[in-house]
C-alpha cells in the first residue's frame, strides 16, 4: 500500500513550509504594530452557522462531518429509501469545516459581543476547505488571511488599510499597486442613469471590462435589461481616463445630482488626501472597474495588484454596513481585507525572493569523528545554539563522504571539522561548503563569521 | 438566533492568541537551532489511511467526512435498510480529520522517502480531531507539537532532546525535571523473572505504581497471569531507590544475565553520561515506573515532569523502531517526543508567567482631537510605527472620557494628547496610564522611552 493524501490537498515540506512562516510571520509582524489582534476560530462550525451563507453552490461545497456515534439511528426507513443525499447530509451531520473566515468572524463577534471592546481590530490566519473540483492553483484545503475593524465608521481605517498593503508588500520585496473605488459612487452611478434597481448588474458587468471588453460590457447590460439611453450614459464613466484628480473632478459633475455618488468621492477624497502625506512606495489608483462582485460593500473598495507579474489581485477589501446582521447584530460598520497567501506564496516562488534566513536551515554541521570528539563537542555544540546559530552534529561516526554529502544535500552553508589537533588546540577548523575555503579558528569568531 | 460552536471546541480570544503563539513561537525557536524543520500535513486524511491505526476505538472517534456529491448513490437499498452505522460510515466517507500527528507524520515520511534526506528531523505544530466526550481539559479539537528524527539509530539525539527539554522550559520559565527509562531493561526484566511473553501486561501494571500502589500492582501482576515467584523476583525493582548511579548499579547486578536489560542499561549511561557535562538546569531521574502505555516504544523512554505545580505529565517520547512499518517501509528507527501544547498553556495560566511585551497590545494611543490633529499625527504614528511601535490613533473626534476609557478597557499603558500647543511645538504630551504622570517629549524621546 503506497500511502497518498486526499485530492486537494497538500503536504507541505520544510522547504515550503519555511517559505509560507515567512510570508505569514510578516503578515503578523505588520498587523502586530498596526495594532490588529489575532484570534481563532474551531475549524468546525455548526452547520446552521455555515448554511446558506454561501448561495446554494457554496451549501454543496461545505465540508460536512457525519455525526459520531450511531449516525443512521434518527432516520425512518422512507427517509433513508429516499436518497435526497443533500436532506440526509443536513440530518446526518450537525457540523461542518469552516468555508472562509467571514461567516466565524461574524459569528465570532455576535458571540462574545459583551467581551469585546469596540472598535475590535482583530486578523486571523486559517485554513479553510471547499470541496471544490481541484485543479491548479486551487485547493480543497487553503489558508485565508485576513483582517477587520469591526465597530467605526471610521475613514481613518480605510487610510490605514492602504498603510497596512505598503507595508506588508514592501518588506516582501513585492511592487504593487492599489486600485481604489467606492461602492457609493457605483449607486450614484446607477441612480443618475436611472436604473438605480440595477446596481449588482451593472457592478457585475463593469467588473468585466478588463477581461472582455467594452462591447461585451454592453451587450451584458443591454441582456440584463438596462435601457439604451442608460448604457449611453453610461459610456463616458466606464470609460473614464486621467489621473485620480481629473477622474474624481469629472465624477463631480457627472454625480452632482446624486447625494450617494457625492458622499463616495468624498470618501475617495478623503482618503487620497491623507495617503498623499505619508512616505508610502505603493501608488493609489481611483478605478471605477473594480467592484469585486461582492454584494455586500457598502464604501471603499480596494484591491492590490502585482505591476510586474500577471496575476489576479493578491489581496482586496472594502467597507460593509452588515457583516454581523445575519445573526441578529445590526448596523455594525466594520472594514477589512484579505491577503491572497496562496497567490502571494506563488509570486514569491516565482520571483524567488525570499531571504537567505528565512529558510532556517541548519547553518553548520560538525562531521562526527567518534566518541571522544563528540563528548568534547557537545558543550561546544550548546554554546553556538545559544548564540542562536542552527547547529548540528553527524550523528554517526562514518565514513567523511557520506557526512558531506549530507551537508550538500542539506545545503548546510558550513561544515565543522574537529579532531585530535583541533581539540588539543581549543580552535575548529572551518570549512566554507561554497568557496571550498578552510580556516581553523576559536568558538567566538566562529560565532561572529556565521552570524 | 444566537449563535454557538460545536461542543468540545474554542474559540480562542485575542489574549489566548497572544498566549499560544508566545508558547508556539518559543517551541518554534528552540526546534530551529537544533536543526528540526517544520512540516504540515492536510488536516484530511484518507481513512484508509487513519482506519485500524488507534485501536477499535479509535475508529470510532474519527471524525469522518461525507463524501461530496450525490453520497447516497452509491449505495443500495439492503445496505441502507441495515442501518450499520460504521459500514455506512466507511463507505460514505472517504476522508477523515486528523486524530495525531503520529500517523500522517509516518504516511508522510514514507511517501516522500525519495525526496527527504535522513536523519530527518522534523517538527509539527498543528490541531488534531477526536469524537470524545468533551470535558474539562479535554477538546474535540486541540494542538499537538511533535518533534521526531527519523533514519537513525544513534543515541546523540536522545541527549539532544533532553537538552531540548531543558530549552524551552528554561525559557518558559517553567521548572520540571526529566524522568528517564529504557523499555530495553523492562524487556530484561520481564526475561530476568521469566515471563518474556507478559512484557506489556508488565509494564502496564508498573505503570500504574504512583497512582495504585504497590499492592494494586502486584494483584493486577498476579490476574494477568504473572507467577508469584515472577512477582516476588520483581519486587526489589519495582521499589528501586537511590540516585541514578545507585539504581544502575543495582540493576547491572540484577540484570547481569540478560543481553538485552545490560543494552538498556548501556544506553541510559551513555546518556547520562554525555548530558553530566552539558550546562543544564533540568535534573534527569532514572524512573523503571515509567512505561507510558506505549508499546510501540523501544529504547530510552522519557516524560516531562512539573516540579512545583500537581498535573501529569507536559512532555515525552521515546525511541521507536517501526513507525513506517505499517506504510510498508521496515526497520526505520527513530526517536521522538510531544510537547503537551495544551497542557503547557493551563499551567502558564496558573503561574501567570507569560512576559508583558508577549501580549501584543497596543503600546501607545494617540487621542483624536479632530481633523487638523489627525492630519499632523498620521506621519508621526507612521514613524512611531516604522520604529516598532504598536501605535494606534483613536478612529473618531469625541468626548475625552471615551477615548480614554478604550484606552483603559485595552489595556493601553500610554496615551498621547497632541492638540493646538503640542503641535506648535513639535511635542508630544505622553501620559503613563498606571502613574497618571504626564510629560511632553519629542517623538525620538517617546520612542525611547516605550521601547
Amino acid at each position: 500500500m503506497k500511502p497518498s493524501i486526499p485530492k486537494g490537498t497538500r503536504d507541505f515540506s520544510p522547504v515550503e513550509m519555511a517559505k509560507r512562516n515567512y510570508i505569514f510571520d510578516t503578515l503578523r509582524e505588520v498587523f502586530d504594530v498596526f495594532c490588529f489582534q489575532q484570534i481563532e476560530t474551531p475549524s468546525m462550525e455548526n452547520l446552521s452557522v455555515l448554511m446558506g451563507k454561501y448561495g446554494e453552490e457554496g451549501d454543496k461545497l461545505l465540508f460536512k462531518i457525519l455525526n459520531s456515534g450511531d449516525c443512521l439511528e434518527k432516520f425512518s426507513d422512507e427517509e433513508l429509501h429516499d436518497k435526497n443525499s443533500m436532506r440526509f447530509a443536513l440530518k446526518a451531520c450537525e457540523k461542518g469545516l469552516r468555508y472562509d473566515l467571514t461567516v466565524p468572524f461574524a459569528r465570532y463577534v455576535v458571540q462574545h459581543r459583551n467581551d469585546l471592546t469596540f472598535p475590535f481590530k482583530r486578523y486571523q490566519i486559517q485554513p479553510v476547505w471547499r470541496a471544490d473540483r481541484p485543479q491548479k492553483g486551487r485547493y480543497r484545503e487553503f489558508y485565508q488571511c485576513d483582517c477587520d475593524v469591526i465597530g467605526s465608521a471610521s475613514l481613518l481605517y480605510e487610510v490605514e488599510f492602504i498603510e497596512i498593503i505598503d507595508e506588508v508588500f514592501r518588506r516582501l520585496g513585492l511592487h504593487v499597486c492599489v486600485k481604489l473605488n467606492n461602492r457609493k459612487i457605483l449607486s450614484g452611478i446607477a441612480e443618475m442613469i436611472g436604473e438605480a434597481d440595477k446596481i449588482t448588474d451593472i457592478t457585475v458587468a463593469i467588473d468585466k471590462l478588463d477581461k472582455t471588453g467594452l462591447d461585451a460590457v454592453n451587450e451584458e447590460l443591454s441582456n440584463k435589461g438596462v435601457s439604451e439611453q442608460a448604457i449611453a450614459l453610461l459610456q463616458p464613466i466606464i470609460l473614464l481616463k486621467g489621473n485620480n484628480c481629473e477622474k474624481l473632478s469629472i465624477l463631480k459633475e457627472t454625480l452632482a445630482n446624486t447625494e450617494t455618488g457625492i458622499k463616495g468621492i468624498e470618501e475617495i477624497e478623503y482618503i487620497l488626501k491623507h495617503i498623499e502625506k505619508l512616505p508610502l512606495t505603493t501608488a493609489v489608483e481611483v478605478d471605477l472597474t473594480l467592484a469585486r462582485g461582492l454584494s455586500y460593500y457598502t464604501g471603499a473598495i480596494f484591491e492590490v495588484k502585482m505591476l510586474d507579474v500577471a496575476i489576479g489581485s493578491i489581496a482586496g477589501g472594502g467597507r460593509y454596513d452588515n457583516l454581523t446582521g445575519v445573526f441578529g447584530m445590526e448596523g455594525v460598520s466594520g472594514v477589512g481585507m484579505s491577503f491572497g497567501a496562496e497567490r502571494i506564496f506563488d509570486v514569491l516562488n516565482q520571483l524567488d525572493l525570499y531571504p537567505p534566513d528565512s529558510m532556517k536551515t541548519t547553518q553548520l554541521l560538525f562531521v562526527n569523528f567518534g566518541e571522544t570528539e563528540v563528548s568534547y563537542l557537545l558543550p561546544v555544540v550548546a554554546s553556538l545554539r545559544a548564540a542562536g546559530i542552527r547547529t548540528e552534529i553527524y550523528p554517526e561516526a562514518g565514513k567523511l563522504k557520506k557526512q558531506l554529502s549530507y551537508a550538500d544535500s542539506k545545503n548546510i552553508p558550513y561544515v565543522a571539522l574537529v579532531g585530535e589537533n583541533e581539540m588539543a588546540e581549543n580552535k575548529i577548523n572551518l570549512k566554507n561548503m561554497l568557496s571550498g575555503e578552510q580556516q581553523l579558528v576559536t568558538t567566538e569568531t566562529l560565532i561572529k563569521l556565521i552570524k
